[in-house]
């Protein structure tokens, strides 16, 4: 028998891992043990939910988009997608076998076939309002799952939400046979677990490339097969606008890329519920006051330095424009902007992203409302402005997240319950902390998923050419799943100042990115991150960083289930790597 | 009238270039001349080849794998794939247009719906065998397309293949419409094209990962959409021989990942044809004597140093293994090995490249047959070993390819025949051409398609992170689009010398690829070196090397035809930097 267990000792434990790596379940539970027995299952699993009966093949009704969420509901959904990914959308695992080995691997579906009878689902808490719009802190998502030889499977959880997560490692524990049938060779399993981090998400930029509401649906199922449940929605740039806001309607009619490239308040409220339902909270980023260009185009009173040249003196990347900070007509314009916006998105989220991230002080001077880039005339405007904004937020019980530069670069004072995204790495998550702020990392050296395809802009022949050859982006580059799972956004803190980060996000900004490249651009590389913020980057049993020789042969398989559940996701391995399952085949030994 | 004839001007061709680039057609026609005037075409449009009617639309059956072709046969299939792509799997270009102009832009088809009545196809030469499996220079895909305002479109070209080149210009001519009506709006069109150089390929690399035929046939498609014209197909090294070899059985048996990822000539023969039919020629590489390993499981007294360690010491990737170069078992096996496979590829194919690349002399002396890593004894056996194995490839009436190493590092004199493949960059091209060679490049500074996404090996905690840390891998950054276009390989050559270079190929290795990403590594960026290559890096019209501001918003155009019909590439702009097809929106402008 496998074991992981935490009351093994360290040393046992590695020498057990050493000659059989813990299989199946991404990312690694904070406790599991596997055996070798096998259990079929098939369609006429008996599942309970608190004594009572659940149907375990259901037809999974889309999201209605309605904000009222039943515990029943909720997992109900999570079973029948737990049966569809179970006896559906599964693997053969040929490339996690030795070579050829699979007809010798498999168990005979033939003799001594026993089934897993029951999946007996005990919830010991009651979910409210908050379990399914929870800040950092307020859900429980921690179950334990037990399989046992005689045929039953018991998940206990404390909410709905820890239900789901205990579903998805239930479905990660089977395999399909080459002759179709579905088995675990695990068995017994015992589990238990929950997440390290809080906040655990994607920064999905859907303002500079458009993406279906489909494309985005998919995106939120897979964030849950990894245990993540944050998606950070980008929904507005200087480049387009393409949420509809009934009460500003030109928004979206002029900044929209088209009237089939823009996300109804419908739309939205599918998306967030959606993910409700899978345990991942939505949660929009409206920028402010930089990356604010195209509204122009619908309300040129609030924009300042719309398109202004060289773009490269006012703003991070063409077109520019940014938010007006004395204009009479702001405040009104951001009154009813975020009035409309987030009494919608309230129902289904506590956080709203009021961005602050590459605001451009010469843009100011070419706000007549500023006039100058002098710091000292616009750091009292910016203060003001967070104020007022972060209050509309507020408002709506809603607590607000800004990017670092708002605190770290412009020296503005904000609540104690702002949270501060960080992004620049370095030492900027140490500073935010000892200023006392909650922290989510996205450090660009590590989780900027996008970066090294080559730079997006275009060069002349001459000059522009010659300066910019051979054409790298700003973050070259591009940050393999190693270096992912590398990040330890906690590392070098006081206990104290660790506590203070509560998670971080994989960020996808869009200039080379739509729904035709988005699979391969986060998969396996947000899993990589799901690990290290589900189950922490130091392994709690060894007390040593996690390796990539334990993740490799995991995420392999892992990767396998994606791709068979219809997310294309990039290789791990080559199969030379995987089968066997014995990562030290491409492990580099560095010369004596 | 949009105007890039070569009869004007070269200033005036500039001055019309700078208001309105050149639309559609990718990669761009030696001469175009395209005007505004509007078709629409539907399914009644009246075909003829050579006189005769031929249908338009036709039941595309799938290759029967029969080395047999039919002039008809051919220009059939391309006739019922154009209306396939022109008819069904278009695109509405909302991408393409103003923000929000879409609707404006299209024309009516309500009101003088005009519609294109004729395409009469006239082929001027006689097909040979040689037409199917050309050598360099021995097949003419020149075409000539006129569309005219009165509703006829002919196509004139010498031989079948040029017939092909001109329907995928003629697709490219046409857009869907919101309403769903096919129109195009550039017309009249006349467009007189030829190829700047005869090799324009991808190395697909099958023997790392496992890719399904379906993707590979795929694949075969989108290179024929470019305009490229060869696949070669990389099918053996260290990790896996995936290809079936009836007379040497266990090559498959024991090397195939499993028994599922196997080609077996059935396989082999319908992806040779199929390819054949659109105007591509599958090569195939067995690499010799380096990048040879698993066979060892099947032969082992042909391989040396299987599986040594520190694999750095014996090969360029794990796991190493070499032919022996002195074992009197390695010639009967070669010749049987040649003949069996040789016999069924040289029928749709007129080169086989028998690899040279990274061999490792340490491995030589782990070989008991040479007994020492000494060039002075191992390049005779080199000379001795290439000469027979080239000896075996022109027994079959066919052409071998070699990795450049073997004429530049080990000294072999290689036959006047032999095409010489370069990948090292540098000076490589012109040493190669110095010799009289003719030479394919692969230069992996611009065209290697795999480089840049991070190690593939796996560092355990301790020296090997620290060493290694953040895992990039040889070859790091990515190449982008702009990169991949702005090689020229003919550059700094004599007129002699750049005669000799018939080509190229971009690389997509597969450490880190499978038929689930395939389709973002190579598009667009492949698509970048079939403009160079069918069109020449240099603009012949100004004599400057072509601009990315001239060929972002037709790549991008293209970029969309291409996931229209089913294959998912990268994008290559968002879409505020390709509506209004404005490359310089999102241009690069230096600080003065």
């Amino acid at each position: 028998m496998r074991s992981f267990l935490s009351s093994s000792s360290q040393l046992l434990s590695l020498a057990v891992l050493a000659i059989s790596p813990v299989l199946a379940v991404w990312p690694v539970p904070e406790t599991i043990s596997t055996g070798t027995k096998v259990l079929w299952v098939d369609q006429s699993l008996h599942v309970t939910y608190n004594g009572q009966p659940l149907p375990w093949i259901y037809p999974c009704a889309p999201s209605t988009g309605a904000a009222k969420f039943s515990s029943k509901q909720i997992v109900q959904g999570a079973v029948a997608r737990a049966a569809q990914y179970v006896l559906k959308d599964n693997f053969v695992p040929w490339m996690l076998y030795e070579r050829n080995a699979l007809a010798d691997s498999e168990p005979s579906p033939h003799k001594d076939k026993k089934l897993l009878q029951r999946l007996v689902i005990t919830q010991t808490g009651n979910d409210t309002v908050t379990t399914f719009k929870a800040k950092a802190g307020e859900v429980d998502e921690s179950y334990k799952l037990a399989v046992t030889e005689e045929g039953v499977a018991r998940i206990t959880a404390v909410s709905s939400i820890g239900v789901i997560r205990a579903l998805e490692s239930f479905s990660q524990l089977f395999f399909k046979h080459s002759g179709g049938q579905i088995y675990s060779n695990l068995i017994p399993v015992q589990i238990s677990d929950k997440p390290q981090y809080d906040h655990r998400g994607i920064l999905f930029d859907a303002a500079r490339s458009y993406f279906s509401v489909d494309s985005i649906l998919k995106t939120i199922d897979a964030l849950a097969w990894n245990k993540l449940n944050r998606m950070h929605l980008h929904i507005s740039d200087a480049q387009s606008w393409p949420m509809e806001v009934p009460s500003l309607p030109l928004l979206a009619e002029k900044g929209a890329y088209s009237p089939n490239a823009r996300y109804t308040p419908e739309d939205l409220a599918l998306i967030q519920a959606h993910a409700v339902e899978r345990g991942v909270q939505v949660f929009i980023e409206i920028d402010t006051p930089g990356h604010w260009g195209i509204t122009y185009e619908a309300y040129p009173d609030v924009v300042a330095a719309w398109g202004a040249t060289p773009w490269q003196d006012y703003c991070a990347e063409p077109p520019c424009g940014q938010l007006k900070l004395n204009h009479p007509a702001v405040d009104p314009f951001l009154d009813t902007l975020m009035d409309d916006v987030l009494a919608r998105t309230a129902p289904y989220s506590a956080y709203h992203h009021t961005g602050g991230d590459e605001v451009n002080f010469n843009a100011f001077a070419l706000d007549e409302t500023v006039g100058t880039n002098d710091s000292t005339v616009i750091q009292p405007l910016l203060q003001e402005f967070f104020d007022k904004h972060h209050a509309r937020v507020r408002k709506h019980g809603m607590t607000p997240l800004v990017w670092e530069e708002v605190v770290l670069h412009y020296n503005v004072t904000l609540g104690d319950d702002v949270v501060v995204h960080s992004w620049l790495g370095g030492e900027s998550v140490g500073e935010i902390t000892a200023k006392g702020h909650k922290v989510i990392s996205s450090n660009y050296n590590y989780w900027y998923l996008d970066c090294g395809r080559g730079h997006w802009l275009n060069f002349a022949n001459g000059a522009a050419f010659e300066q910019f050859f051979p054409f790298n982006d700003w973050c070259t580059p591009a940050k393999g799943w190693r270096l992912v799972y590398s990040y330890d956004p906690r590392a070098g803190l006081s206990e104290e100042q660790a506590k203070l980060v509560i998670g971080g996000e994989a960020a996808g900004w869009s200039e080379y990115i739509d729904e035709y490249n988005i699979d391969t651009i986060l998969w396996p590389r947000a899993s990589a991150l799901g690990e290290v913020l589900w189950s922490g980057r130091i392994d709690s049993h060894t007390g040593q960083n996690r390796s990539q020789l334990d993740a490799a042969p995991r995420l392999a398989e892992f990767r396998e289930r994606m791709v068979a559940r219809g997310v294309g996701s990039a290789p791990v391995h080559m199969p030379f790597c995987t089968q066997g399952r014995n990562a030290t085949a491409c492990e580099y030994i560095p010369d004596a």
